[in-house]
Protein backbone atom coordinates (compact mmCIF):
# COMPACT_ATOMS: atom_id res chain seq x y z
CA UNK A 1 0.00 0.00 0.00
CA UNK A 2 1.35 3.36 -1.20
CA UNK A 3 2.59 5.83 1.81
CA UNK A 4 2.44 9.79 1.35
CA UNK A 5 5.03 11.57 3.17
CA UNK A 6 3.51 15.44 3.92
CA UNK A 7 5.35 18.27 4.98
CA UNK A 8 2.89 20.51 7.31
CA UNK A 9 3.20 24.27 8.89
CA UNK A 10 0.68 25.47 11.57
CA UNK A 11 -0.31 27.52 13.73
CA UNK A 12 -0.71 25.74 17.19
CA UNK A 13 -2.48 28.26 18.59
CA UNK A 14 -6.24 27.49 18.40
CA UNK A 15 -4.83 23.64 19.04
CA UNK A 16 -4.91 21.01 21.79
CA UNK A 17 -1.64 19.45 20.07
CA UNK A 18 -0.42 16.95 17.34
CA UNK A 19 -2.60 13.87 18.46
CA UNK A 20 -5.65 13.15 18.65
CA UNK A 21 -7.36 13.53 22.39
CA UNK A 22 -10.74 13.26 23.89
CA UNK A 23 -10.75 17.26 24.90
CA UNK A 24 -10.08 19.79 22.40
CA UNK A 25 -9.36 19.70 18.77
CA UNK A 26 -5.95 18.17 17.78
CA UNK A 27 -4.52 19.11 14.38
CA UNK A 28 -4.34 14.90 13.56
CA UNK A 29 -8.01 15.35 13.51
CA UNK A 30 -7.90 18.58 11.48
CA UNK A 31 -5.61 16.45 8.72
CA UNK A 32 -7.18 13.40 9.05
CA UNK A 33 -10.46 14.98 8.62
CA UNK A 34 -9.17 16.76 5.40
CA UNK A 35 -7.88 13.63 4.19
CA UNK A 36 -11.19 12.15 4.46
CA UNK A 37 -12.34 14.73 1.96
CA UNK A 38 -9.92 14.37 -0.30
CA UNK A 39 -9.70 10.70 -0.52
CA UNK A 40 -13.32 9.72 0.67
CA UNK A 41 -12.13 7.05 2.87
CA UNK A 42 -10.60 7.76 6.60
CA UNK A 43 -6.94 7.60 6.95
CA UNK A 44 -4.38 7.18 10.64
CA UNK A 45 -1.85 9.47 10.20
CA UNK A 46 1.44 9.49 11.92
CA UNK A 47 3.54 12.63 12.79
CA UNK A 48 7.07 12.93 13.46
CA UNK A 49 6.74 14.93 16.43
CA UNK A 50 3.80 15.24 19.15
CA UNK A 51 3.43 18.91 19.34
CA UNK A 52 1.98 20.06 22.38
CA UNK A 53 -1.09 22.04 22.52
CA UNK A 54 -0.11 25.81 21.12
CA UNK A 55 2.97 24.91 20.09
CA UNK A 56 3.67 25.94 16.13
CA UNK A 57 5.58 23.60 13.50
CA UNK A 58 7.13 24.99 9.98
CA UNK A 59 7.88 21.73 8.86
CA UNK A 60 6.35 18.87 10.64
CA UNK A 61 6.53 15.25 8.89
CA UNK A 62 3.03 13.23 8.74
CA UNK A 63 2.74 9.77 6.95
CA UNK A 64 -0.45 7.78 5.91
CA UNK A 65 -1.29 4.82 3.96
CA UNK A 66 -3.79 4.46 1.00
CA UNK A 67 -4.34 2.52 -1.77
CA UNK A 68 -6.51 5.21 -3.55
CA UNK A 69 -4.58 5.81 -6.78
CA UNK A 70 -4.10 9.75 -6.39
CA UNK A 71 -1.11 11.77 -8.40
CA UNK A 72 1.07 12.66 -5.50
CA UNK A 73 1.28 16.67 -6.99
CA UNK A 74 -2.58 17.12 -6.36
CA UNK A 75 -2.40 16.17 -2.33
CA UNK A 76 -0.93 19.66 -1.92
CA UNK A 77 -3.56 21.83 -3.52
CA UNK A 78 -6.54 19.88 -2.89
CA UNK A 79 -5.66 19.57 0.93
CA UNK A 80 -4.75 23.45 1.33
CA UNK A 81 -8.59 24.29 -0.27
CA UNK A 82 -10.12 22.29 2.89
CA UNK A 83 -7.34 22.73 5.81
CA UNK A 84 -8.00 25.90 7.97
CA UNK A 85 -6.37 28.77 7.30
CA UNK A 86 -3.89 27.99 10.13
CA UNK A 87 -2.77 24.88 8.44
CA UNK A 88 -1.06 23.62 5.48
CA UNK A 89 0.20 21.38 3.55
CA UNK A 90 3.84 22.50 2.08
CA UNK A 91 4.89 19.24 0.18
CA UNK A 92 3.56 15.98 -0.62
CA UNK A 93 5.62 12.51 -2.32
CA UNK A 94 5.72 8.81 -2.13
CA UNK A 95 8.16 7.04 0.21
CA UNK A 96 9.18 3.15 -0.28
CA UNK A 97 7.60 0.53 0.75
CA UNK A 98 8.40 -0.08 4.53
CA UNK A 99 9.38 3.20 5.43
CA UNK A 100 9.15 4.05 9.14
CA UNK A 101 8.67 7.86 10.25
CA UNK A 102 10.23 7.48 13.62
CA UNK A 103 13.07 5.36 12.26
CA UNK A 104 13.24 7.79 9.27
CA UNK A 105 13.89 10.79 11.34
CA UNK A 106 17.35 11.39 11.98
CA UNK A 107 16.82 14.55 14.03
CA UNK A 108 14.30 17.25 14.80
CA UNK A 109 15.47 21.22 14.56
CA UNK A 110 13.06 23.40 17.31
CA UNK A 111 13.57 26.68 17.90
CA UNK A 112 12.22 28.86 20.96
CA UNK A 113 11.60 32.54 20.90
CA UNK A 114 12.09 34.61 23.66
CA UNK A 115 10.97 38.56 23.44
CA UNK A 116 12.89 40.98 25.18
CA UNK A 117 10.89 43.76 26.04
CA UNK A 118 9.55 45.65 28.84
CA UNK A 119 5.33 45.63 27.06
CA UNK A 120 4.03 42.99 25.70
CA UNK A 121 3.73 43.12 22.06
CA UNK A 122 -0.17 42.18 20.36
CA UNK A 123 1.57 41.12 16.84
CA UNK A 124 4.24 38.61 18.62
CA UNK A 125 1.77 37.38 21.51
CA UNK A 126 0.90 34.07 19.91
CA UNK A 127 5.27 33.52 18.88
CA UNK A 128 7.01 34.61 21.71
CA UNK A 129 8.03 34.31 25.56
CA UNK A 130 8.28 38.12 26.87
CA UNK A 131 11.16 38.65 29.58
CA UNK A 132 12.17 42.14 30.64
CA UNK A 133 15.46 42.41 29.91
CA UNK A 134 18.32 42.17 30.95
CA UNK A 135 19.04 38.90 30.63
CA UNK A 136 22.64 37.34 30.49
CA UNK A 137 22.55 35.80 27.28
CA UNK A 138 26.62 34.71 27.86
CA UNK A 139 25.79 32.50 30.72
CA UNK A 140 22.50 31.00 28.44
CA UNK A 141 24.74 30.11 25.63
CA UNK A 142 26.99 28.19 28.34
CA UNK A 143 24.57 26.38 29.71
CA UNK A 144 23.23 25.72 26.35
CA UNK A 145 26.21 24.32 25.43
CA UNK A 146 26.29 22.19 28.65
CA UNK A 147 23.31 20.53 27.14
CA UNK A 148 24.97 19.28 23.83
CA UNK A 149 26.07 15.32 23.45
CA UNK A 150 24.14 12.35 25.32
CA UNK A 151 22.59 13.16 29.15
CA UNK A 152 20.03 11.72 31.22
CA UNK A 153 17.11 14.78 31.02
CA UNK A 154 14.96 13.97 33.93
CA UNK A 155 15.13 16.71 35.11
CA UNK A 156 14.11 18.21 32.08
CA UNK A 157 11.29 15.43 31.64
CA UNK A 158 7.48 16.43 32.08
CA UNK A 159 5.01 14.44 33.80
CA UNK A 160 3.29 11.89 31.84
CA UNK A 161 6.45 11.33 29.49
CA UNK A 162 5.65 7.76 28.61
CA UNK A 163 9.41 7.03 27.16
CA UNK A 164 11.56 4.37 28.57
CA UNK A 165 14.32 6.15 29.11
CA UNK A 166 15.40 8.96 29.76
CA UNK A 167 18.39 9.59 27.94
CA UNK A 168 18.43 11.95 25.21
CA UNK A 169 21.46 13.02 22.33
CA UNK A 170 21.28 16.44 21.64
CA UNK A 171 23.74 17.46 18.59
CA UNK A 172 23.81 21.29 18.86
CA UNK A 173 22.21 23.79 20.75
CA UNK A 174 22.44 27.59 20.77
CA UNK A 175 21.02 30.88 21.86
CA UNK A 176 21.36 34.04 19.28
CA UNK A 177 20.85 37.51 20.01
CA UNK A 178 18.56 39.56 17.23
CA UNK A 179 16.19 42.42 16.99
CA UNK A 180 15.48 42.31 20.61
CA UNK A 181 14.94 39.30 21.23
CA UNK A 182 16.64 35.84 22.00
CA UNK A 183 16.15 32.69 19.95
CA UNK A 184 17.13 28.77 20.96
CA UNK A 185 18.45 26.62 18.32
CA UNK A 186 18.23 22.59 19.57
CA UNK A 187 18.83 19.98 17.02
CA UNK A 188 18.55 16.13 18.50
CA UNK A 189 17.39 13.01 17.67
CA UNK A 190 14.44 12.80 20.00
CA UNK A 191 13.15 14.86 22.63
CA UNK A 192 11.56 14.26 25.81
CA UNK A 193 8.27 15.44 26.72
CA UNK A 194 8.27 19.36 27.25
CA UNK A 195 11.90 18.86 27.45
CA UNK A 196 12.74 21.72 24.76
CA UNK A 197 10.42 23.77 27.23
CA UNK A 198 11.67 23.05 30.68
CA UNK A 199 15.05 23.46 29.09
CA UNK A 200 14.04 27.12 28.21
CA UNK A 201 12.66 27.95 31.20
CA UNK A 202 15.71 26.68 33.74
CA UNK A 203 18.17 28.46 30.86
CA UNK A 204 16.15 31.51 31.33
CA UNK A 205 16.59 31.58 35.30
CA UNK A 206 20.57 30.89 34.36
CA UNK A 207 19.99 34.29 32.47
CA UNK A 208 18.19 36.42 35.31
CA UNK A 209 20.71 35.33 37.78
CA UNK A 210 18.56 32.97 39.69
CA UNK A 211 20.94 30.11 38.70
CA UNK A 212 24.42 29.70 38.31
CA UNK A 213 25.96 27.38 35.88
CA UNK A 214 26.98 24.74 38.20
CA UNK A 215 23.68 24.38 39.18
CA UNK A 216 22.28 24.10 35.82
CA UNK A 217 25.13 21.62 34.63
CA UNK A 218 24.50 19.10 38.09
CA UNK A 219 20.48 19.34 36.58
CA UNK A 220 22.12 16.94 33.86
CA UNK A 221 23.58 14.71 36.64
CA UNK A 222 21.05 14.09 39.36
CA UNK A 223 18.15 14.06 37.05
CA UNK A 224 15.79 16.12 39.41
CA UNK A 225 12.64 17.37 37.44
CA UNK A 226 12.10 19.06 41.30
CA UNK A 227 15.30 21.05 41.10
CA UNK A 228 14.78 22.15 37.42
CA UNK A 229 13.10 25.47 36.60
CA UNK A 230 9.34 25.91 35.00
CA UNK A 231 8.17 25.06 31.65
CA UNK A 232 8.43 27.53 29.40
CA UNK A 233 5.02 28.91 27.52
CA UNK A 234 3.92 26.77 24.56
CA UNK A 235 3.67 29.77 22.47
CA UNK A 236 7.73 30.70 22.22
CA UNK A 237 8.18 26.86 20.61
CA UNK A 238 8.24 26.17 16.90
CA UNK A 239 9.40 22.35 15.49
CA UNK A 240 11.25 24.03 12.59
CA UNK A 241 12.90 21.07 10.63
CA UNK A 242 12.18 17.03 10.24
CA UNK A 243 15.53 15.90 8.79
CA UNK A 244 15.49 12.21 6.97
CA UNK A 245 18.10 9.81 6.92
CA UNK A 246 20.19 10.24 3.73
CA UNK A 247 18.80 8.87 0.34
CA UNK A 248 15.03 9.19 2.56
CA UNK B 1 -7.01 70.29 31.29
CA UNK B 2 -3.97 68.38 30.94
CA UNK B 3 -3.75 65.79 27.44
CA UNK B 4 -2.11 62.72 27.32
CA UNK B 5 -0.15 61.15 24.45
CA UNK B 6 -0.26 57.10 24.43
CA UNK B 7 1.96 54.81 21.73
CA UNK B 8 -0.49 52.19 20.94
CA UNK B 9 0.81 48.39 19.75
CA UNK B 10 -2.17 46.50 18.40
CA UNK B 11 -2.98 43.21 16.24
CA UNK B 12 -6.01 44.48 13.95
CA UNK B 13 -7.44 41.52 12.95
CA UNK B 14 -10.41 40.83 15.33
CA UNK B 15 -11.05 44.43 15.10
CA UNK B 16 -13.09 46.98 12.48
CA UNK B 17 -10.29 49.30 12.31
CA UNK B 18 -9.39 52.14 14.47
CA UNK B 19 -12.45 54.05 14.35
CA UNK B 20 -15.94 53.79 16.56
CA UNK B 21 -18.57 52.66 13.98
CA UNK B 22 -21.97 50.99 14.13
CA UNK B 23 -21.03 47.59 12.93
CA UNK B 24 -18.23 45.83 14.88
CA UNK B 25 -16.00 46.51 17.24
CA UNK B 26 -13.11 49.76 16.95
CA UNK B 27 -9.80 49.69 18.74
CA UNK B 28 -11.24 53.15 19.97
CA UNK B 29 -14.05 51.55 21.69
CA UNK B 30 -11.17 49.08 23.37
CA UNK B 31 -9.39 51.46 24.30
CA UNK B 32 -12.03 54.00 25.63
CA UNK B 33 -13.08 50.86 27.33
CA UNK B 34 -10.04 50.65 28.86
CA UNK B 35 -9.29 54.23 29.95
CA UNK B 36 -13.09 54.32 31.52
CA UNK B 37 -11.96 50.98 33.94
CA UNK B 38 -8.82 53.18 35.08
CA UNK B 39 -9.94 56.26 34.90
CA UNK B 40 -13.05 56.22 36.05
CA UNK B 41 -15.02 58.48 33.70
CA UNK B 42 -15.37 58.70 29.96
CA UNK B 43 -13.16 60.02 27.99
CA UNK B 44 -12.90 60.75 24.02
CA UNK B 45 -9.47 59.56 22.33
CA UNK B 46 -8.18 61.15 18.94
CA UNK B 47 -5.61 59.04 17.06
CA UNK B 48 -3.03 59.76 14.30
CA UNK B 49 -4.41 57.42 11.70
CA UNK B 50 -7.86 56.00 11.22
CA UNK B 51 -6.16 52.24 10.26
CA UNK B 52 -8.63 49.98 8.49
CA UNK B 53 -10.57 46.88 9.42
CA UNK B 54 -7.54 44.31 10.07
CA UNK B 55 -4.60 46.82 9.46
CA UNK B 56 -2.26 46.83 12.28
CA UNK B 57 -0.19 49.27 14.53
CA UNK B 58 3.02 48.99 15.81
CA UNK B 59 3.05 52.97 17.18
CA UNK B 60 -0.08 54.57 16.57
CA UNK B 61 -0.52 57.61 18.47
CA UNK B 62 -3.57 58.76 20.17
CA UNK B 63 -4.09 61.49 22.52
CA UNK B 64 -7.45 62.34 25.45
CA UNK B 65 -8.08 64.71 27.95
CA UNK B 66 -8.46 64.15 31.95
CA UNK B 67 -8.82 66.27 34.74
CA UNK B 68 -8.02 63.73 36.76
CA UNK B 69 -4.40 63.40 38.76
CA UNK B 70 -3.10 59.80 37.70
CA UNK B 71 0.30 60.03 37.51
CA UNK B 72 1.41 59.56 34.12
CA UNK B 73 3.71 56.30 34.76
CA UNK B 74 0.53 54.72 36.06
CA UNK B 75 -0.82 54.62 32.70
CA UNK B 76 0.87 52.35 30.97
CA UNK B 77 0.91 48.94 33.29
CA UNK B 78 -3.19 50.29 34.50
CA UNK B 79 -4.01 50.19 30.90
CA UNK B 80 -2.21 46.94 29.68
CA UNK B 81 -3.83 45.06 32.74
CA UNK B 82 -6.73 45.51 31.82
CA UNK B 83 -6.45 45.94 27.64
CA UNK B 84 -7.62 42.67 25.11
CA UNK B 85 -3.64 40.71 24.63
CA UNK B 86 -4.01 41.97 20.75
CA UNK B 87 -4.15 45.63 21.95
CA UNK B 88 -1.09 47.42 24.20
CA UNK B 89 0.18 50.30 25.34
CA UNK B 90 4.05 51.16 24.63
CA UNK B 91 4.28 54.46 26.73
CA UNK B 92 2.33 57.64 27.72
CA UNK B 93 3.71 61.16 28.33
CA UNK B 94 1.91 64.37 28.96
CA UNK B 95 1.76 66.86 26.06
CA UNK B 96 1.95 70.62 26.19
CA UNK B 97 -1.37 72.40 26.51
CA UNK B 98 -3.48 73.09 23.37
CA UNK B 99 -1.37 69.91 21.53
CA UNK B 100 -3.29 69.28 18.29
CA UNK B 101 -2.25 65.63 17.07
CA UNK B 102 -3.11 66.12 13.22
CA UNK B 103 -1.03 69.37 13.51
CA UNK B 104 1.97 68.19 15.45
CA UNK B 105 2.25 64.59 13.62
CA UNK B 106 4.72 65.48 10.72
CA UNK B 107 4.77 61.72 8.91
CA UNK B 108 3.50 58.71 9.29
CA UNK B 109 5.46 55.38 7.96
CA UNK B 110 3.57 52.32 6.84
CA UNK B 111 5.03 49.11 6.15
CA UNK B 112 3.21 46.56 3.55
CA UNK B 113 4.57 42.75 4.04
CA UNK B 114 4.35 40.64 0.46
CA UNK B 115 4.71 36.87 0.91
CA UNK B 116 6.11 35.39 -2.15
CA UNK B 117 5.60 31.85 -1.63
CA UNK B 118 3.24 28.90 -3.88
CA UNK B 119 2.04 27.54 -0.25
CA UNK B 120 0.37 29.95 2.52
CA UNK B 121 2.27 30.38 5.38
CA UNK B 122 0.07 29.54 8.90
CA UNK B 123 2.00 31.41 10.60
CA UNK B 124 1.84 34.89 8.49
CA UNK B 125 -1.01 34.53 7.56
CA UNK B 126 -2.55 37.57 9.64
CA UNK B 127 0.57 39.85 8.58
CA UNK B 128 1.36 39.56 4.89
CA UNK B 129 -0.83 39.17 1.68
CA UNK B 130 0.85 36.06 -0.64
CA UNK B 131 1.79 35.78 -4.05
CA UNK B 132 3.19 33.68 -6.23
CA UNK B 133 6.37 34.07 -7.17
CA UNK B 134 8.15 35.25 -9.48
CA UNK B 135 7.70 39.62 -9.09
CA UNK B 136 9.87 41.87 -11.07
CA UNK B 137 11.38 43.86 -7.64
CA UNK B 138 13.36 46.01 -9.55
CA UNK B 139 10.11 47.26 -11.55
CA UNK B 140 7.98 47.97 -8.31
CA UNK B 141 10.74 49.74 -6.96
CA UNK B 142 10.76 52.22 -9.77
CA UNK B 143 7.45 52.37 -9.30
CA UNK B 144 7.75 53.51 -5.72
CA UNK B 145 10.15 56.16 -6.81
CA UNK B 146 7.52 57.37 -9.05
CA UNK B 147 5.32 58.15 -6.25
CA UNK B 148 7.66 60.08 -3.76
CA UNK B 149 6.64 63.62 -4.13
CA UNK B 150 3.56 65.88 -4.14
CA UNK B 151 1.09 64.29 -6.18
CA UNK B 152 -2.81 64.26 -6.74
CA UNK B 153 -3.44 60.50 -5.86
CA UNK B 154 -7.28 60.57 -6.82
CA UNK B 155 -6.13 57.56 -8.27
CA UNK B 156 -5.45 55.83 -5.43
CA UNK B 157 -8.46 56.74 -3.31
CA UNK B 158 -10.72 54.66 -1.91
CA UNK B 159 -14.40 55.35 -2.29
CA UNK B 160 -16.13 56.93 0.73
CA UNK B 161 -12.86 59.05 1.69
CA UNK B 162 -13.84 62.31 2.98
CA UNK B 163 -10.61 64.36 2.73
CA UNK B 164 -11.34 67.66 0.76
CA UNK B 165 -7.93 67.08 -1.41
CA UNK B 166 -6.27 63.89 -2.61
CA UNK B 167 -2.95 65.62 -3.23
CA UNK B 168 -0.66 64.03 -0.83
CA UNK B 169 2.99 64.64 -0.25
CA UNK B 170 5.30 61.14 0.13
CA UNK B 171 8.79 62.02 1.75
CA UNK B 172 9.81 57.69 0.86
CA UNK B 173 9.03 55.17 -0.88
CA UNK B 174 10.46 51.87 -1.36
CA UNK B 175 10.37 47.89 -1.76
CA UNK B 176 13.04 45.87 0.22
CA UNK B 177 13.27 41.93 -0.45
CA UNK B 178 14.76 39.62 2.16
CA UNK B 179 13.75 36.44 3.85
CA UNK B 180 11.21 35.63 0.94
CA UNK B 181 9.40 38.55 1.65
CA UNK B 182 9.18 41.97 0.03
CA UNK B 183 8.25 45.06 2.00
CA UNK B 184 7.16 48.17 0.66
CA UNK B 185 8.29 51.31 3.33
CA UNK B 186 6.03 54.63 2.88
CA UNK B 187 6.58 57.90 4.53
CA UNK B 188 4.38 60.85 4.34
CA UNK B 189 2.72 63.47 5.62
CA UNK B 190 -0.73 61.96 5.44
CA UNK B 191 -2.97 59.38 3.14
CA UNK B 192 -6.36 59.06 1.40
CA UNK B 193 -8.60 56.15 2.47
CA UNK B 194 -7.14 52.67 1.07
CA UNK B 195 -4.21 54.63 -0.46
CA UNK B 196 -1.68 52.73 0.68
CA UNK B 197 -3.06 49.21 -0.19
CA UNK B 198 -4.56 50.85 -3.81
CA UNK B 199 -0.86 51.56 -4.21
CA UNK B 200 0.39 48.21 -3.57
CA UNK B 201 -2.17 46.84 -5.59
CA UNK B 202 -1.14 48.38 -8.85
CA UNK B 203 2.71 47.75 -7.74
CA UNK B 204 1.86 44.26 -7.60
CA UNK B 205 0.69 44.12 -10.97
CA UNK B 206 3.73 46.45 -12.03
CA UNK B 207 5.57 43.51 -10.60
CA UNK B 208 4.01 40.56 -12.38
CA UNK B 209 4.06 42.14 -15.45
CA UNK B 210 0.31 43.16 -16.09
CA UNK B 211 1.30 46.69 -16.10
CA UNK B 212 4.07 49.02 -17.35
CA UNK B 213 6.21 51.74 -15.53
CA UNK B 214 4.28 54.33 -18.06
CA UNK B 215 0.79 53.01 -17.08
CA UNK B 216 1.77 53.46 -13.44
CA UNK B 217 3.16 56.75 -14.24
CA UNK B 218 0.20 57.78 -15.95
CA UNK B 219 -2.13 56.87 -12.92
CA UNK B 220 -0.85 60.00 -11.04
CA UNK B 221 -1.43 61.93 -13.65
CA UNK B 222 -5.40 61.00 -15.08
CA UNK B 223 -6.26 60.60 -11.34
CA UNK B 224 -8.50 57.73 -12.75
CA UNK B 225 -9.30 54.83 -9.90
CA UNK B 226 -11.12 52.68 -12.37
CA UNK B 227 -7.83 52.65 -14.03
CA UNK B 228 -5.70 51.65 -10.58
CA UNK B 229 -5.18 48.20 -9.46
CA UNK B 230 -6.90 46.16 -7.12
CA UNK B 231 -6.93 47.02 -2.89
CA UNK B 232 -4.55 44.68 -1.59
CA UNK B 233 -5.54 43.38 1.19
CA UNK B 234 -5.40 44.77 5.06
CA UNK B 235 -3.76 42.29 6.81
CA UNK B 236 -0.36 43.25 4.69
CA UNK B 237 -0.55 46.69 6.32
CA UNK B 238 1.10 48.39 9.85
CA UNK B 239 1.73 51.60 10.67
CA UNK B 240 5.21 51.37 11.58
CA UNK B 241 5.20 54.83 12.91
CA UNK B 242 3.82 57.77 13.73
CA UNK B 243 6.72 61.14 13.68
CA UNK B 244 5.69 64.14 15.47
CA UNK B 245 7.39 67.60 14.67
CA UNK B 246 10.69 68.41 16.65
CA UNK B 247 10.45 69.68 20.42
CA UNK B 248 6.67 68.03 20.46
Amino acid sequence: MPTILLRLAYDGTAYAGWQSQKNGLALQDVLEEALEKVLGERVRTRAASRTDAGVHALDQAVTFSTTLPIPTDAYVPALNNVLPEDVAVRSAREVPEGFDLQEAAEAKVYEYRILLAEVRDPLLRSRVWRLRPPLDVEAMREAARAVVGAHDFSAFRGSGSEAKTSVREILSADWRQAHGELRFRIEGKGFLRYMVRILVGTMAEVGQGKRSIPDFRALLQNGDRMRAGPTAPPEGLTLIQVRLREGL
